[in-house]
C-alpha cells in the first residue's frame, strides 16, 4: 500500500498567512511522496484594482495586497470559499488575525473529520481574569481536532524574503495510531532559510508568543529613558524569567527550556525588543508622556499593540489569584501604563524579588 | 566579640576597575559593621598633566585619565605600591587588563595569607589547544587563595553613570569555616543600580565572559549581510546554546542555567551583540571584505577584539579533541575569519546540527 499523501490547506492570507503558504507550497512540491502537491489557501475575497483578489493571486502568483513583491509557488491555490478550501484536507494551517478565528471556527464546526490535524500560526492566548485559553486549544475544542502551535522570531516580511530565521512548533502526537508525526510536521514547515524545531510543549510555545509583548513594552520604557544596553538586556533577562515562571506556575506541564532555549522564547523576545511595535510604543510612552491609546493612534495608525492588552489581562489574572507580587516586571508594566507609575522605579521594584525558575 | 570588619582592596584602576572601586567604596561606607571604610585601589603610577595620577585621584576623587567625569567616593584611596595596597586586606578584587595579571601575581606570590579571599572582574579564560584555565583559577594557583569571578552585561561607562544593570558573581565558599559568605560578597558589590546574583558556578561564569565574544562576531556577520532581526536572534540563540554545550562538555560541574538565566550568560550575549567591539568588527568584515587585522587597526585603534583570538583558540582546542563538528557556529566563525568561508553559508551549516543541552 502506498503511504498516504497528505492534503494541506492554509486558512488565511495576510502577510504572515501568505508567507507560510509559500513555505508550505515549497515543501509539498519538494516532498511528493509525503504531500499532495497543491496547497489551498483560503482568501477572504475582496476586490483589488477592480479584480477579485483570489483571481489575481491565481494568475499572478502574488498576493498583491498583503505580500506584494513576493512570488508564491504555482501550487499555492487561492480559494475564496472556506468550506471548499478545507474539504478533503488532512492538515489545516490556521493563520488569520486572532479576532476572525471565532467566526471561522463556527463555519467549520461539525464539518471537519476527527482525524484531521492542525497547526495554528496565530500568536498568543485568550486571557481573562477567569483563565487562559490557548488559541490551539480553542481550535481543538471548537472543531474536535488536535491542533499544535507555531511561534518564533518570525517577522513575516523577512521570512517571505527568505532571510534566515528559526521557529518552534509545538506538536504532541495526540493518538499513537497517527501517521502524521513530528517528522511530517517538520517536513511541511522546515526550509533551508526557515529552521524548524518541533517540541511537545503547546502551553509554553503559546504563552511565549503572548507574554513577550509585555517584555517588549518594558524594554521600550528602558530605551525611552536612554538607560543603555546593560539595562535593556537586564530587562529582557528578567522578562524571560517571569514568562517562564508564569508558564510553569499556571501550566505545570510546560517546560522552562521552551523559553530559555527555543526560538519562540529567547529569540522571539530579543527580536521583539529590538524594534517591534510594542517596543516602539514603550519608547514613545516615555519620551512623549502621551496616553497609550493616543500613541497607538499616532504610531500604529489605530492598530493595537498587543502588549498593552496582554499586560492588562495578565494583571487582572494575577490579581484575582493574589500573585502580582511574584511577577514584579509584569505588574510594573501594567502600573506604568495604567496607574502612573514612574518607569524609573523599575530597578527598585525588581530588586525586591529574585525570580527563580525550576 | 565584634564581628570582623573586612578590609577590601581593588587591584586595578582602568575604567572598569575604577567603576568597581566606586561600587565597593559605596558599599563599605554603607555597611560599617561588615567592612572597613577605606577601600585601597592600586593604581599603576603615571604622570597626568604634570601630576602623579594617584595624587590627583586622592585630591580630586576622580580618575581623570581612565574614568573622567565620575566622582569616586572619598573612601576610595589610590595607592601606587601594589604590596602596600593589599597588605592587611581580607578581600582582594582583581580588575586589571588580562595581560598584566601574570606580573601582578608574581609580585604578590607568597605575600598573601591563605585566609584572604578574592573576586576577579577580569573577563575570560586562558585558552590554548592544550587546555583552558579560568582566570580565577589562575589567581588561586598563583596566590594560594580562593578566587571567585564577576561577569555580567556591564559596559563600564554605563555602570559608572549608575545606569541600571545586573551582574553575576561566582563565589563558592571554599572552606566551611569561612566567615566571608555569599551574603558578604553580595553586600560588597550589590547596589540599587547594580543588581548582583551570587551563584556557585565559577566555570560557567568565566566561560560565558569569553565565549560570548565569538557569538558577537557572528551576530556582526549577520548584520553585515543585512539579514534582519529574525536572523540575528537565531544566531544569538544558537550561540548561547553552543556556549552552554561547550561549558557542560569540558567543565561538567558547570550549569546550563548560568548561560540561559544569568546576567553573565543571556544578558551579556545580548548586550555584546547589540553593538560591542566584536559585533562592530564582524559587521565591518562583511561590509568591507578587508582582513580582520587591518580592521582592528582601523576601527579599534589597534586594540584587539577579543572574539577573534577566542574564536581561533577555541577552534584549536576543539580540533585537537575532534569536536569541531559538534560546535558548528564556533567553527564557522573561525572559518569565516581565517579560511575564507562565505558567511552566507551559516544557515546551511547550522541546519546540519541541532544543539542539545542538558
Amino acid at each position: 500500500m502506498a503511504a498516504p499523501r497528505y492534503r494541506v490547506s492554509v486558512i488565511g492570507s495576510g502577510n504572515w498567512g501568505s508567507a507560510i503558504a509559500k513555505i508550505v507550497g515549497e515543501n509539498t512540491a519538494g516532498n511528493p511522496n509525503e504531500f499532495d502537491l497543491n496547497v489551498r489557501m483560503w482568501v477572504f475575497e475582496e476586490m483589488v484594482d477592480g479584480k477579485k483578489l483570489t483571481e489575481t493571486i491565481n494568475s499572478k502568483h502574488e498576493n498583491v495586497k498583503y505580500l506584494p513583491g513576493i512570488r508564491l509557488p504555482d501550487n499555492v491555490v487561492a480559494v475564496p470559499d472556506l468550506i471548499d478550501c478545507v474539504s478533503g484536507s488532512d492538515i489545516l494551517v490556521f493563520n488569520v488575525p486572532h479576532q476572525f478565528l471565532p467566526r471561522i471556527c463556527s463555519q467549520l464546526k461539525g464539518k471537519i473529520p476527527a482525524t484531521v490535524r492542525a497547526v495554528s500560526c496565530i500568536k498568543g492566548v485568550e486571557l481573562s481574569a477567569d483563565g487562559i485559553t490557548l488559541i490551539a486549544t480553542y481550535i481543538t475544542e471548537q472543531l474536535g481536532i488536535y491542533c499544535g502551535a507555531l511561534s518564533g522570531a518570525n517577522l513575516a516580511p523577512e521570512v517571505a524574503q527568505e532571510k534566515f530565521s528559526e521557529t518552534t512548533i509545538a506538536y504532541k502526537i495526540p493518538n499513537p495510531a497517527d501517521t502524521i508525526s513530528q517528522k511530517t510536521i517538520k517536513a511541511l514547515f522546515h526550509r533551508p532559510y526557515f529552521h524548524v524545531n518541533v517540541i511537545n510543549d503547546l502551553a509554553g510555545v503559546s504563552l511565549a508568543g503572548a507574554l513577550k509583548n509585555i517584555v517588549a513594552l518594558a524594554s521600550g520604557f528602558v530605551d525611552g529613558m536612554d538607560w543603555g544596553d546593560n539595562a535593556k538586556s537586564a530587562i529582557i533577562r528578567r522578562g524571560l524569567l517571569e514568562m517562564t515562571q508564569f508558564s510553569r506556575e499556571f501550566f505545570p506541564e510546560s517546560e522552562s527550556s521552551t523559553f530559555t532555549e527555543e526560538s519562540c522564547g529567547i529569540a522571539d523576545v530579543i527580536t521583539s525588543c529590538a524594534g517591534g511595535r510594542n517596543h516602539k510604543l514603550g519608547v514613545a510612552m516615555i519620551k512623549t508622556k502621551k496616553p497609550v491609546f493616543e500613541l497607538e493612534e499616532l504610531l500604529l495608525k489605530g492598530q493595537k499593540a498587543q502588549g498593552v492588552t496582554t499586560a492588562q489581562e495578565v494583571h487582572a489574572f494575577l490579581l484575582k489569584r493574589g500573585k502580582t507580587a511574584d511577577f514584579p516586571l509584569f505588574t510594573a508594566v501594567n502600573d506604568i501604563i495604567f496607574n502612573g507609575l514612574d518607569s524609573s522605579a523599575l530597578p527598585r521594584i525588581l530588586e525586591q524579588v529574585e525570580i527563580q525558575v525550576d
